[in-house]
């Protein structure tokens, strides 16, 4: 099979590094085509960066090459919906592919994220979801994404403090990153805590193998219905649905 | 003062509905600037057309002439989080502006829209604004949003049976519309009902009037803070935050 | 139009400030009647309180010559539902005027009030409304109501030291100023802490003079139907339904 | 022990039955006295009512002969809160001592009370109660609460066809009966339907008995804290806090 | 009447506390019958241990000499939906029955429990009586059950200092005791914080003994029917339902 | 990968059909090993079976050959907590496995399942799990369990009859069959009713195979912490935790 992971921001080295995650995850016949919008922000913190990424986003949906599962590789589940209208095959978000595994493992899990300007949009998430229930707290290492992608950042660290904050005053039992850019941290983290640290873009990738295998599509029933045929105007018109 | 008013949808002849709506509730004060994106979708029914209607009325928000507040006049509040990281004078949504009226005459309101597609976005709306638990239900007409733009149709009856249903069935004690092309509507079905059928256009206008009379602007801290200095690109790149 | 504004308490000095704050906001066509019941408590702290002060309020609105619109100045909204019972122009509290606006400005508001025996009625109301989940937390600056009128209090330097932990420890993005005898300190305080600070005196007076304009009444169907003719006894009896 | 039980309105005959049924629930170690207030509604239907019955009642329990426990006797819970501050003894409303009681022997409970004007305050006692989510709905059957006292009218059969709707279409396992009034019919249901019918004026004595027998007493600390001294003025003087 | 009190677990010292404290509240005609399965664990800190306490609760149930009314007494409410079915006898769980209690007393209640391992499982039957808003918080003493009791365990000055922070940082303004162990600390504790300080061993009595007076019996209809007659495999068969 | 499917009912035929399509889904490199405990009820319908399902359930857990997750095929999800209690190797419901799915392909998802007296169990799950808001409602089916395994009962035609109704009056957009025994109907209704029809069987072998691969395992913090050593007493001293 083949899954689409997207990366909805326009960094390289970022789809370079979730590429990576991806294909050490991925099942053998699994082949994993990694990609970035042309056109987009370098990183997406908070709601203005997560509306232009969508356009691009979609672009790669409408342009791949029959996909047969989509992962979006941006932690506030960027475009989700539009995307699910956009293609039956399964799309899943690494946010909320970390929550639902999270949610399997633990009573309450944390979230540790970058900037607190994103902290509302993944609250707004996990109440749509239906997950904030379960959720101990979403954490800000006011980290900016792209320091994760910057040698010698204190990064790792603050990420830290906020993980032994989550399991202590919040009393959260497994700990969900909240960002693609720290896929390559879990390991590490969850061997100092000792407690599941989850990362989205590899739950991502299992998920929509999971699903392909399963014969599970989204529904075209309701909300998730494929628009209408309308006119789109301007720059915009490639977009237009048939 | 002046009120950009936005139709997020690229038909003039909502535009222009919607502007004679909220012309006529205005303060004598008040000029209403009523605009649409050049590029976007012709209506907006559902998650796929909503993203491709905020780059849009972004663009419209960006290159305004210092309007004092904004309406998103779009029942789904196309782009609300996104336009207040792009401005700090207030923006209201005409979907939230109805509904907090509705909260504030009634136990119970109920919400009658266009397409069964859209529902789900509404409701999301409604769970994120907190007012889901005010709200007896939404309803879908199966009216097509350029059909209530269209002479003859029988949108008005099919509106009507859903409000009958509503206030009988789902106990609602008043009524939102929900569509900007149902402005024109609004009382006509008061009259019929005998219940509150509150237009969020018109709702709009007069709390983005009260905000700017009271100096309330959008707040500056967490979720709304502007976007941080960074590159947008490709043909997104008129985007950019500086 | 006429605006009559009760202050449920019978302090007039707090009527004299709260009809200043509603002059100070009304539009010019806008005529602000101030009132406060003949009888019942010179402050409203807490459940007890807000009990008595009902019967007064009702009064007021009976005795009135036929005002376009009520505001309740007690942030507790004091006597609200049955107040909706007894007329229907728009009846409008100020603890939910000043939730709704902050509610469209800022993903979380806080709550700064007097005493902490009022903070569980305002968390009813908050439940409600349905925007207890918008708000980050109500707190107690341990100001009685009356010590706001004293000159030389520490009334605004409590307030303002709940004001940075709503905003620090509870993630507040706007705060409420959570009582009537708040209303000539907030814009000092939103000039200190750079967030919106939301008056409810104002925000009401903007409320009721919109849905006025619009032509917004109180709904008549269900919990705020009229109430039935019936016989009250004793020195109630002035207040019997016709 | 003595057990103060309030009927909330001023008819005579609705005190003599609900302290019929106190009395035959009683422990034989409890005196009942029964009282009803000279002033006010001669019934409750509606958040308008329910105001001017409370200092009524609350003029009872401050001349009352230091009762054990207080019983509150309308189903919307009158003037519970404030009645809470002005004693230590436990008082109990009548609605939630049968919520309580229902949600122990049923997975949902339906509630079937008088007019359909009373439902909404019924419904925020119930979210604030925190029972809302064992509810399975509140059904008018448009009983005025006198034709509860009324010889040859129908309110039997028109409250028993709701409760067949209640466990039919909203799948309730048991049912609370929502009225004072009702009080005399509840075995006679339960008999009919074979479901727990469950009478709250009953169900509060036991529940003041059992608090008084274990010296439960309302907590003086937050919401329920005494009145601060303070004036009163006018005719409502005599409920000034000492 | 006949009161079976079960401690489901197998530590017979603590069955004697619970009994003396059962024996202590019940009235002069009710007999209290104290037991504890002959199978299970001493103690249930946790999931694991509730489980395995259920088969020997339910097997004292069905050997049980016709009780009117059964108290479970774990706080926990271990088997509380499972012994429902068994029996169409009230069935009271002690954490319920202090829960209810503490919420016609208190606007708040905090839960000070024994081990940290036992908190998801009393949150999740708060959620699921509906009583999670209005809990303040649930602590842990860290004090095993056991060691309640062991002479000269530090187990009070523990639990005193976990009320004293639900009193002050998360607001409560009464304490529910979270294990059938603490039921002799219960009037010390209130002495102390003067604040109702809940046990729900004698809260549950006196429940049990109202529902039998009153003739309310657990529902048949829906979740708690008696089991269908089906065949039990191995060393459980004694446990089929006829 | 070895993968432990547990059918907590003593019914081989149950076992192998649930063994057959965990077969049919799971990877080349996974062995799924089929069990169900040798005591316990034949089939699993309501709250007292499920109690009596756990002690077999958990004894298979302990005394299996090092799996690396375990799926426990009961919709109810019989024992899930106490499950992971016994063990760090990820443990999977199915019921929670086809809610998961269904969330991520719906905006809400419908669940048809047997008989009636299992519905508040199931709610009771949703509502644990968070999922509560994304379900339009589970409906019965009124088909016993072992009618499933009967050839020539009428229940597939009843849990289409079901389907019909919640796709049409309750909303949904996706179903998810409610009862292991279901899992050889999945396509075929899928096929008729062209929306998701989402076996948890299925989803769980996916899930477990995914956190297996991904070395996520059950949080040791917290309320699976592994249950402290302590004494089993009578028939269950074989689970006793040492």
């Amino acid at each position: 099979m083949r899954i689409l992971v997207i990366n909805p921001n326009t960094t390289s080295s970022m789809t370079d590094k979730i590429a990576a995650t991806a294909r050490a995850v991925a099942a053998s016949g699994s082949e994993i085509v990694a990609t970035q919008p042309a056109m987009g922000p370098v990183s997406i913190e908070g709601y203005y960066d997560e509306a232009f990424a969508v356009p691009g986003l979609i672009g790669e949906i409408r342009s791949a090459d029959s996909p047969d599962a989509i992962v979006l590789a941006c932690f506030d589940d960027t475009g989700l919906d539009a995307a699910r209208c956009a293609t039956d095959v399964p799309v899943i978000g690494i946010g909320e592919a970390g929550y639902h595994f999270a949610s399997m493992v633990a009573n309450r899990f944390g979230v540790v994220t970058t900037l607190s300007r994103s902290v509302p949009a993944l609250e707004h998430n996990l109440m749509r979801y239906g997950l904030a229930a379960r959720c101990a707290g979403v954490r800000a290492s006011d980290v900016p994404v792209l320091d994760l992608e910057r040698e010698g950042s204190d990064a790792r660290d603050r990420i830290a403090a906020e993980i032994e904050l989550s399991l202590t005053l919040d009393r959260a039992e497994a700990i969900v990153l909240g960002c693609a850019g720290m896929t390559d941290l879990a390991r590490a983290l969850e061997e100092q805590f000792q407690v599941p640290v989850i990362d989205g873009v590899a739950s991502a990738v299992k998920l929509a193998e999971s699903m392909v295998s399963l014969g599970i599509k989204t529904s075209r029933r309701g909300g998730y219905a494929p628009p209408g045929r309308k006119t789109y105007r301007g720059i915009l018109q490639d977009y237009q649905p048939q």
